[in-house]
């Protein structure tokens, strides 16, 4: 059996596979502070092996920003989050006290770029970014086959990006940067700039152009900055009918006659939504879990 | 004997190198149209062949974009480039038509980037960007300690950014994106911009702190989008004396109190100037061509 956890920074999925991947159990609860959040997971996975058998590790799929360097002490643990309770809380060592087995971490986005590479949106190209738009801006790369990792972990989020013409005056809503992409684009900043959730605005509001322009500037900054087969854009805030058409519509219009986009050529087969989505986390999770199995203790 | 060439859009710089990297002879010429080109390079290698030995292997960083897939059949080709005549010219294949050892082709700021990654300012870093600002704004990328090739290769000149509160009116140099980064900060969009060249601005022109907000911005970018732990900033207009200064206070205004830096935690060391300049490039194509000629034919 293979323990996966999909921590997010409002729920947590946590489910158990076999060896063949497979989900044999799962539940989901709301993400509150670490120490109680934490008593549910260990209470699923306590549970469900005295049913179903003994895990031979776990993978883990989580909001960050997280240490997932495997080389450092700090490996699991948490950095300095706004979210209450959860800056420098040790996330893999809380899991370990309870649970002898291999544990690997990575950032949620991490876990859902591996399975769309894998199995999903992103299979057969071996340089792709995911990019979730929801309660946050996270991104998770993969780059000649392997993730991109970095000093701490890609974030995308906060890069910084130019104004849609008719969105001068919000200031943005990243308590750090205003504006950043972050600060324009997520669920919680559409809510702070129109003042209702985004799933409420209808069809043709222009919040969703603006928010085409920023997503389509987003993919400029990838293409230009990492050269990718796919971009995947995953979350809540994408899933919006028709919105990826206008992301295509307007990166087609920032990116001009310049290179030739990969495969097609064509920006509806380059900027594309997730095929796993809403599990793409849990599933990559999974995977991580069963490269966890496998590694040297 | 090991043969590098640093082929820029302006000049050509041709080394032959023993096999402990030292230069024993070198050259330079202007970038006219390949064929022209290509007739100084053969030359220099088939002469000083003769006087110090016979080449192992030959390595190039070139300016792009420029196919560096080694698994494409076009490996070392240019693609549609505004450069006259060199869209599509073959460079790998025509060199190998005078030399027949194994040659390397990568762009010029991957051989920068190798070449400070290994012995200058990225010594030590696992994760280091290295970007150019001259006649264009190029960046090479080790993640991981690998380049990151992408589909194509990373240019991240082409990236959007939002515009600094006093330039508005200017609308960019780049022809296809207007006021992308190169189209604002490269060299001659400055000239386009200000009516003289970037060197004979004064220190106190509003032009430098335009220039070290868009160069900030980039390393904003890079950050939220790498997670590097060096960022080199290299390239002729990157020289101007107290612009990296400059460049540090708008980053650090523009981050904010956010997650720290890497190392030290001071920008001053997180954005630095290359090490091996003005040579950078071309040490990395000696090592690109000591790896060549290590390489299985």
């Amino acid at each position: 059996m293979f323990g996966a956890i999909e921590a997010g920074g409002t729920k947590f999925n946590c489910a158990l596979a076999n060896a063949n991947g497979e989900v044999v159990a799962k539940t989901q609860f709301p993400t509150r502070d670490p120490e109680t959040t934490m008593i549910d997971v260990v209470e699923f996975f306590t549970h469900t092996q005295q049913t179903h058998g003994t895990m031979q590790g776990m993978g883990i799929g989580s909001f960050g920003p997280i240490n997932i360097d495997l080389k450092s002490e700090h490996y699991g643990r948490f950095l300095k989050t706004p979210k209450p309770g959860w800056s420098h809380f040790d996330f893999l060592a809380t899991l370990q006290q309870s649970f002898d087995v291999p544990i690997f971490v990575e950032t949620d986005v991490n876990t859902a770029v591996l399975a769309e590479h894998s199995n999903g949106a992103g299979a057969g190209c071996d340089n792709v970014v995911y990019v979730t738009i929801g309660t946050g801006v996270g991104g998770g790369i993969i780059s000649d086959g392997r993730l991109v990792k970095g000093g701490i972990h890609p974030e995308v989020g906060h890069m910084l990006l130019p104004r849609h013409p008719d969105d001068h005056e919000f200031p943005g809503a990243c308590p750090f940067h205003g504006g950043c992409l972050e600060g324009l684009a997520a669920g919680p900043s559409m809510k702070a700039r129109w003042g209702v959730p985004s799933e409420t605005l209808g069809d043709d509001h222009i919040a969703w152009d603006i928010q085409a322009y920023y997503l389509a500037a987003m993919c400029i900054n990838l293409t230009s900055t990492l050269s990718p087969q796919k971009i995947i854009l995953g979350g809540g805030v994408s899933q919006k009918p028709g919105l990826i058409d206008r992301v295509a519509a307007q990166f087609e219009s920032l990116w001009g006659d310049y290179l030739p986009l990969p495969g097609s050529g064509r920006v509806s087969d380059y900027i594309v939504l997730p095929q796993l989505a809403p599990e793409a986390g849990l599933v990559g999770a999974i995977m991580l879990a069963q490269q966890a199995g496998q590694s040297p203790r």
